[in-house]
């Protein structure tokens, strides 16, 4: 598949992940009475993964996060030339999604950005947890997230299934870690909205949400495959 | 398969469609104290789709939406003179389904129709969003929903998944949009209830639920090709 | 597979989604604060299915359930003289979950049976729907549940994913008509608790959750076949 | 496979399994307004299983639970000399999970430990279930839980689905039975916890979330072989 189209694919594919996870957090996670709470932003989050993971995951393999393309780069699964323009491809598709979710969202009377489902530590988290928790929780967040999409996508595990795993464990870390830092686990998430929270904080935090990520991204694709050794070999 | 057999699968898929989504919506929503809020709405929608996508997938492609039916004739995967008996068959299911409901909704003591979970702008909206945004949240939407399906039935994908990346679409879909529009999506779901909204604004509405969706479907079907290009030209 | 262990299948996977379903109803759906709602026990309904399919399908065929007993027999897929003895295992294993979960709920302090998690229609009705709305959403969920068996386990489906589609189709139907009649399409599960509702009125009303069941499944194995005829001959 | 391999594998996965399970209920069950609720913690129970299933399921079998090593070893599945290793790994990587755990919940300001997701009965029980009702209810929850695990990973049972069976039989098993111990069925699960409970009583209570978890474990690893005699002669 000529470049071209696979970053075209991480470009809509990511939209999909920022308009479809943090839109379901604008709109209507707090939706009075009837609301979707942190449960239904968990499972929207997961869905855009497994519906695109299926979509484009033959075009480009549908990493849609800049840990994800590094992770793998590092376990020996992409090509390190490629990782440079699938971030690009990343960033660029998550800020368009940002842009759009936004102009949804401004189209209501009284609107407010207010935290515009930013991700954020300290007086910015959620639940107020410190920059420690938040630096630990997204590391290993983000590890946990590589093992198991090097798990699910190895040649041991059965074919087919891999979307389903991997977009399940990203809904299945937002259950576990909205409260500490919206959950981000994915740098090129956190930049497509960070330009919209109200009073510009998330900008000044957006640091912790690309470090975090690719250190324990990076830890994965070191770990897993001396863990499943014969395999990555034979791969 | 007969084309009579095939339209018989589409009006009872649609039927399906409308009475799971929007019964659950009507009976169940908002039902005292332990209802199942718009994360259920959102998720019974989607298993409409799953169900009848393995029922009679086999049977007639299980689009049981003209949007569906649209982007997938755009797109090269059906033929341009069976559209218009596809919609017919899409349309009549979910009237009929319309009428169920309604007969089993108006069972209750004190009854009354409300919304009847249609689709709606402005004053209409659930969380009373303007014209244009209703307008870009179903064009893009469901530019997003067939982008799934061209993706998920391509002969690159695993077989056998795509009715439940499909059908999780179709309920991340609502997990984002039902504060804007109750989410449409699907021209023939938006018909099929819109007789039984109280004070009859649904049909003075409705024209919006026909022309967002099917435009945001033909752009999907024109684009997802060339992003897929060689197995496009395969199939 | 001799009919013992076929039989045996049946009790123990009929016992599971009596107290799986009605167990998360009767023991977590109006939990202070954090209970599980509607939407909670809809899924264990249809996770009992899923999880009992994977297990004992290969040996029983996982019914579970008279109706769908009775609707694969009028479609041609179930030996007829097998009926009555799975209907006896079904009603056994139900019945014994049925005693199982009260013994486990009357382990609380100030526990009181209430409804139990039984059907009912009229002022037993959830949501007081009448005996009209209760009827015909029995037989059309019922019609829908069967007719989406026959169409998953059908030689055109895809393999090994009817499981899933046939569970979640209990988790929809769940989703749509609790309030209607607390859901059964089921009579062996209306059985199984039948006793234990305070006041005894369950027993009075089980009529309902066996007729209207069946007629919807034998409806579903009538209608099917004819719709996806030629597999059906090939069959 | 090399052994060491094999138990590091089953470190990493109960390490996953405590971390999202217990973290979810720790960090996200109770948040003001938006929070997941029983439903959200079943569901993650059950995914920290999905994605591990898919990620060392071929390396380890991925237990994660010695339950699941008994139950398997009596069923004749599972070398009975490797058992004692992989408690052993399990209870080691649930332990390190309670840890980071504590140190990730205890950077909020105003942090209580609280029961910190631990197991209890009669007055720890979550809805003050007896001694009684919370062995039984153990017994019988993780009895189902290895016969679907030894049914699903049968030779009769479709292919690849094994991971989605367990992990959702495990979110079922939550959804039924949080109210009554806060759900175990797994040994080292209870134990990863149980020394950060404030108070100090989830160490006294912990000699029943071995007992009953093995009881029901081992009975089922004695039945399912027989109900399926001809494919475990086979197997």
């Amino acid at each position: 598949m000529p470049l071209t189209n696979r970053l075209s694919a991480e470009v809509f594919g990511t939209f999909w992940l920022v308009l479809g996870g943090c839109g379901s957090a604008v709109l209507a996670a707090a939706f009075p009475g009837v609301g979707i709470g942190l449960h239904g932003v968990s499972l929207a989050f997961g869905l855009t993964v497994v519906t695109m993971a299926y979509a484009v995951g033959p075009i480009s393999g549908c990493h849609l996060n800049p840990a994800v393309t590094l992770g793998l780069a590092v376990g020996g699964r992409f090509a390190w030339k490629d990782v440079v323009p699938y971030w690009a491809a990343q960033v660029a598709g998550a800020i368009l999604a940002g842009c759009v979710l936004y102009l949804i969202a401004s189209g209501k009377p009284l609107f407010q950005a207010g935290g515009f489902a930013c991700n954020g530590y300290g007086i910015h988290s959620p639940g107020q947890y410190s920059l420690g928790s938040a630096f630990l929780t997204e590391v290993v967040m983000t590890f946990f997230f590589l093992f198991v999409i090097l798990g699910a996508t190895s040649k041991r595990a059965p074919a087919g299934f891999a979307p389903l795993a991997i977009g399940l464990c990203l809904t299945l870390i937002h259950l576990v870690s909205i409260p500490v830092t919206n959950t981000s686990v994915n740098p090129a998430r956190s930049t497509g909205v960070a330009f919209f929270a109200e009073g510009g904080w998330a900008l000044g935090q957006l640091w912790l949400f690309w470090v975090a990520p690719l250190l324990g991204a990076a830890a994965a694709g070191f770990v897993f495959p001396r863990l499943n050794k014969d395999a990555d070999a034979a791969s």
